[in-house]
C-alpha cells in the first residue's frame, strides 16, 4: 500500500489566506456583495483548493474510465456487456455525449480502461491499465481481491500524475461499465448503512424485474461479504469495481496535488465516496457537478458534505454533469478574475 | 399601436414537425434515451422554436436594457441611483459580471439606455433609446404615459430587429435600473393577483426598514393606479418601468422571429410576462434561466409555465443567469448535432 499511504499523506486543507484574499476580493468587485450567489462561493472554494487567490481553470481534464461487472449475470442491466467496449470506441472517436460536453469547456477527455472483460482495439489515445476482465459476481463471493483493489487505485493515482504533468488546473471524472450503478449502490449501502432498496435505481434504464433483481443483488453482496464500513479498500474489493478504484485513485491523487475535482453521477460519487473514507481531508477538494436522479447519489453527496450544482434530470455518466458543471465553475473563477472592482469602475457602493 | 400589433401578429407556434424530428434523432444518439434529462428536452424545443430539426445557437446576443424609477423617492433601494449611469458605463467598458459570462459564452452584449435619469457619457456601442429620464414615482401616480409604455415596447422590437439583421440564433435578456425589482413586484402582483408581500424581495440587498417601505410602495402603486390585468400595456404603464417595457419589446420580437429568449431574473421575467400578457404565444419561445431567489420570480415563472434551469441562488441581474444558461443550452444542442448514432458507432442498443 505504498503509494496509496504515500499519496494520502500528501493530502492537506484548504487554503485560509487565499480564501480571505478571494473573498475579500468578491466584496470589491461592481457588484452587490454575494449577488452572484454560489458562483461567489465556488470562486472562494476553487481559491483555498489551489491555494491561490486568483484560481485558475483552464487547463482542464475529464478521467472516463472504464471496467466491466460480474454482477450483471444477475440480469441487473437493460444493456449488453458488449456495450461498454463499444462505448469507449465510441469514447475515443468522439462521438459521445461526454466527446461533445468536454469540448465545449474545453476539457480534454482521458479514457482508461481499467477492467473492461473483452480486449480493446488498440489506440493511441487509450490507456490500457487493466486490473482484470471483468470484476468477479458479487453476489456470490467478493468482485476482486483485496490487491486488485489497490492495484486499481494505484494505477489512478498514476494516470493523475501522468495528466498533472501536461498540465493540469481541474479535474473532472466520469466512466463507464454495463452495470455499475450495482456496485455503486453496494458501495454506498455499505458506508452509509442504508439499506439496498434506498439507494438503489434504475440506472439507464431498467424495468420492474431487472430492478428487483438488483436490489436482491445489493441487498446479497452485502450479505454474502460483509465489507468493512471502517476499511475504505476491502469495501472496494468486495462490492466495487476496477473503474470505481480508478476513479478513487484519480480523486486521491488531484485531492494530494490541490486539483479541484468535479464529480458527475452516482458511480463518480461512488469513487469519491471510497476516496473520502480512505482519506478524509479529500472532501475539501470535491465539487458536486450535478444530482442524478439515481436515489442513492443523494445519499452519497449526503455523506460527502457536498450540495450538487446543477440538478438536469441526467442519469448518463461518462463524465457529462461534470463536464457541464465545469462551464459554470470557470464561469465562476472568471468572474472573480475578470470584474472590475468598484475603485476601477468608479462605481457607488451601498447606501 | 402599429408596431406592436404587427409584431404581435408575426407571433406563431412551436413546429411539430422539427421537434418530432428532434426527438427521434435524440432516440438514435449513443445514450439510453432519456438519460440526458433536461438537455435532451431543451434540445427538441429549440428545434419547435427555431423551426429547425437541427438548431443552432452560435450567434447570440444579451440585450441589456437600462432604465431609473422615480419610486426611489419611497427609499426601495439600497443604492443612489447614480449607480445606474456607472454600471452602464461598467457595461460598455466590459468589466461588470455580464461581461465577463458573456464573453465566456460567446455572446454579444447589447447596451440601451431606455431611460436613465441622467445623460449618458456617449460611446459607440450604447443604443439611446431614451423614453424618459426615468418613470414618475408609482406610489403616487402612473409611472409613465401608455403613449411612453408604447414607446418603449417599441424600441425594444426595433432593437431586437437590428440584432437579428446581424445574425441572432438565442437571445438573452438582463437589465440594470436602480429600484427595478420594486416595478418588477408591482408588474407581478398586478398580472396574478397576489399580494404585495408576496412578490416583493430584499432586491440587491435591503434592511428591514427599506424592504417595509418597498411593500408599502408596491402596495400602493395598486392602490392607487388600479393597473387593469387585462391590458398588458396599461400595466407596464401605471407600474412598469421603461427597460422593463424595452425588455417586453425585445421578447416580443424575438418570438416573432422564432428567436428563443433566455429569461434572466425577476425584472426580466417581468418583462416576459408583460410580453406574454400582450400575447400568449410568446410562452413557447421562453426559457428561464434561473431560478433568482427573489420571491416574485417563481410566481412569475409559474404563470408563464416555465421551469428554471438553474438554481445558484443568484440575484444580481444583468443577464448573469441568462448569460449561464444559455452554456448549458448550447450544450443541449451540441449533443443533438454533434453526438453519433447507434449506427454510426456501431453501438448496440437495449436487450
Amino acid at each position: 500500500m505504498g503509494k496509496i499511504e504515500e499519496t494520502r499523506s500528501r493530502v492537506g486543507g484548504l487554503d485560509a489566506a487565499a480564501m480571505e484574499a478571494a473573498r475579500a476580493r468578491q466584496e470589491r468587485l461592481t457588484k452587490p456583495p454575494g449577488s452572484l450567489g454560489r458562483l461567489e462561493e465556488i470562486s472562494i472554494l476553487l481559491a483555498g483548493m489551489q491555494g491561490a487567490p486568483r484560481p485558475e481553470v483552464s487547463a482542464k481534464a475529464i478521467f472516463v474510465m472504464a471496467g466491466d461487472h460480474g454482477v450483471v449475470a444477475e440480469g441487473v442491466s437493460a444493456y449488453p456487456q458488449e456495450v461498454t467496449p463499444q462505448m469507449v470506441a465510441n469514447f475515443l472517436r468522439g462521438g459521445a455525449a461526454i466527446n461533445v460536453l468536454a469540448r465545449q469547456v474545453g476539457a480534454r477527455v482521458v479514457v482508461a480502461d481499467l477492467g473492461v472483460a473483452s480486449d480493446l482495439e488498440p489506440h493511441p489515445a487509450l490507456l490500457v491499465r487493466k486490473i482484470g476482465r471483468g470484476t468477479r459476481n458479487f453476489a456470490s463471493g467478493p468482485a476482486m481481491t483485496r490487491e486488485e483493489a489497490i492495484r486499481s487505485i494505484e494505477a489512478g493515482i498514476e494516470i493523475l500524475e501522468e495528466e498533472r504533468a501536461k498540465g493540469l488546473q481541474m479535474a473532472g471524472v466520469g466512466e463507464m461499465g454495463i452495470g455499475n450503478t450495482t456496485p455503486s449502490a453496494a458501495i454506498a449501502a455499505a458506508f452509509t448503512g442504508l439499506a439496498a432498496e434506498a439507494v438503489t435505481g434504475r440506472g439507464t434504464g431498467v424495468d420492474d424485474a431487472r430492478f428487483a433483481a438488483k436490489v436482491k443483488a445489493v441487498a446479497r453482496g452485502l450479505t454474502v461479504n460483509r465489507p468493512d464500513p471502517k476499511d475504505a479498500i476491502d469495501v472496494l474489493a468486495k462490492v466495487g469495481g476496477f473503474e470505481i478504484g480508478g476513479l478513487a485513485g484519480v480523486i486521491l491523487a488531484a485531492a494530494a496535488r490541490r486539483v479541484p475535482v468535479v464529480i458527475d453521477g452516482f458511480i463518480s460519487a461512488a469513487a469519491a465516496l471510497v476516496a473520502a473514507e480512505l482519506e478524509p481531508r479529500v472532501k475539501s477538494f470535491l465539487i458536486a457537478g450535478h444530482l442524478s436522479v439515481e436515489p442513492g447519489h443523494q445519499a452519497i453527496l449526503e455523506r460527502l458534505g457536498l450540495r450538487p450544482l446543477l440538478d438536469l434530470k441526467m442519469r448518463l455518466g461518462e463524465g457529462t454533469g461534470a463536464a457541464l458543471a465545469m462551464g459554470v465553475i470557470e464561469g465562476a473563477v472568471k468572474i472573480l478574475n475578470e470584474m472590475a472592482t468598484f475603485d476601477e469602475a468608479g462605481v457607488s457602493e451601498a447606501l
